[in-house]
């Protein structure tokens, strides 16, 4: 059986173990490396529970744990304070103690909203991570990033909270509707712009979901291998993490354009990912070509490489950035496929470049 | 001036600055602790803020910060989940950014429920203490702990959070009403217990708050002094931070018979040492004669040193306590005044010693 494993040097250390049907075998992976846990929460969502509950439960009832499970709708909108109090309640009712464990089983919502309640409930239980996503196996759950939304905005409160161990089995991936494959797909070929224009190179190869599906093992590999170098030099995120922002500070206007329902994340990078090559190319920061091969590996995957939306969301999200200071704006640049570098600049350059390119 | 400062050597290392009037330059000393810091965040409540908001504003607004307040009404009933989310709401709709701090002034739940929201917006931004009852100067501003309180019991969930600076102004201890100043004593009393006979000799020969404020300063800065070693040895809870709990799990009992209104956290913990030196007694760990130095000390002072309780809320207090296991518990007892000791039993021996001694 072909196994890989990653071990991230973040927190107290932890495995990331990436097997196909693992869910199976999530038993003795958790008793392995949680010894003293006898209870483990399991937190799941409505679309995910129906498909690998049974599994994951029977799993872990086999070696003895005592299983309870939590089930949360499906969605954006569960990743409020209100799921977030109602989680703790849950737990504490429970009698959740400090050696118990809490485990995400689902996307990056499930994994966010009970990342932040284990990290919070007594001040801090330890936490597996089963992601079911593309989007979450690649990308939040590694990181040790939690949140919750507000009304005031998306990830406005949560916690640095890493997992005691991540569990991926990319079998759980062939029942993901084809738009969140290929959302996910967005933040796959992100780690080629930033870190390795050999793995853009692998990826432009494949370009169908068939055929990316024959290499899922190793495209999760390089994805999650490329995140945890960055995290794991900047754990609590003060430098080099916002290298991981690419294409996302543009994103942003595409989502606040779409209100986060007419465009998933994954569109919404993608276009950002074009926009902010465009805007290199026009700063001179960028090779010329790599707004164009961007445009070659995201059409044949069904991506936007484009997205209608008008200046006033370009300059609400550039202005809302966490990076943004006074009148100067962060943002992360292209100099090449597989090299980016932030680039502070006046708000009002980038927006008027902005304008040239919409415009275009 | 008569000035004392304490260096803690937990999360990125902070200063607890001691001194008469110390509200009137608190803006001084946050500019110095946090130079990058334009916005701060004062969130006090509605007992404080109209006796000492206005100075403390005033000495900010000198240093040019632009200062927002938020003021939550007085009692254990604001560390709620309703006013940690309204909190996280009012911060974000300012624009909080991680460069702002949030300023608790207030008692143990100001700082509770301020320094929770502030480990957890946007992530964590930057805090500062500004206790103004004994009992959170001495207790609840050293520590990083956090926390509010769920419908299923109290601070059950919270972060573990360092303050960047914590300011104490004796003098505001003057507008303290007695009842809550010796509740704050009885926490005063316990680090003589834990740490230092001559320290419970000093105590002992200032029966009075007059004499007790005659040396005020040096009463804090050898709490927080005791606080911080045991604290900085065990920053996340793990071991010797327990002995800081002497008197706290038989005092729970006493809170639980009075549902947390009848008797002060001051008062359950005043008459919860005694019965733990009394329980120590009967089990021969602790030497004879130390519950009567307590009572000889709390009398004069108009703290209880016996609670009307039946066993039915001591059996819950022992079951429920963070640090029970199975059948076992670990109460923390004396050996002598100012040597303490955890001590695992089996929660009948422990009832069984209480029923005697309830009866006796």
């Amino acid at each position: 059986m072909e196994t890989k494993t990653l071990h991230v040097d973040a927190g107290s250390g932890y495995d990331i173990l990436m097997e196909p049907d693992i869910l199976d075998r999530a038993g003795q992976h958790i008793r392995a490396a949680l010894p003293r846990a006898k209870r483990l929460f399991v937190v799941t969502d409505t679309n995910v529970s129906p498909l690998y509950g049974p599994r994951l439960v029977a799993s872990l009832e086999k070696l003895s744990f005592e299983v309870h499970t939590h089930v949360i709708p499906a969605g954006e909108t569960s990743k409020s304070a209100a799921e977030l109090v109602g989680l703790w309640e849950w737990l504490t009712a429970r009698g959740v103690t400090r050696t118990d464990a809490v485990i995400a089983l689902g996307g990056g919502v499930v994994g966010d909203l009970a990342g932040f309640a284990a990290s919070t409930v007594l001040r801090g239980v330890d936490m597996v991570q089963i992601p079911t996503t593309l989007l979450s196996q690649v990308d939040s759950s590694v990181g040790g990033k939690t949140a919750i939304d507000l009304s005031t905005g998306k990830n406005l409160a949560g916690t640095f909270c890493q997992p005691k161990l991540v569990l991926m089995d990319p079998g759980v991936l062939s029942t993901l509707p084809d738009a969140d494959f290929m959302s996910g797909m967005a933040e796959v070929i992100k780690y080629g712009c930033i870190w390795s224009a050999d793995f853009f190179d692998f990826l432009a190869a494949r370009p169908t979901r068939a055929a990316l599906t024959a290499d899922i093992l190793s495209i999760l590999y390089t994805c999650c291998d490329i995140k945890r170098r960055v995290v794991v030099e900047d754990e609590h995120d003060t430098g080099l993490r916002m290298i991981l922002n690419f294409g996302h500070t543009l994103g942003h206007a595409y989502e606040l354009a779409g209100h986060y329902e007419t465009w998933t994340h994954g569109q919404a990078v993608a276009a950002g990912m074009v926009t902010a090559a465009e805007l290199g190319q026009r700063l001179e920061i960028t090779e010329p070509g790599a707004a164009q091969r961007l445009r070659d590996i995201l059409t044949p995957l069904g991506l936007p490489t484009h997205i209608p939306c008008d200046l006033a969301h370009m300059e609400k999200a550039v202005s809302i950035d966490k990076k943004s200071a006074g009148d100067n704006v962060t943002l992360i640049l292209l100099e090449k496929i597989g090299v980016v570098r932030p680039l502070t600049l006046p708000k009002a350059e980038v927006l008027d470049a902005l304008r040239r390119i919409t415009e275009a």
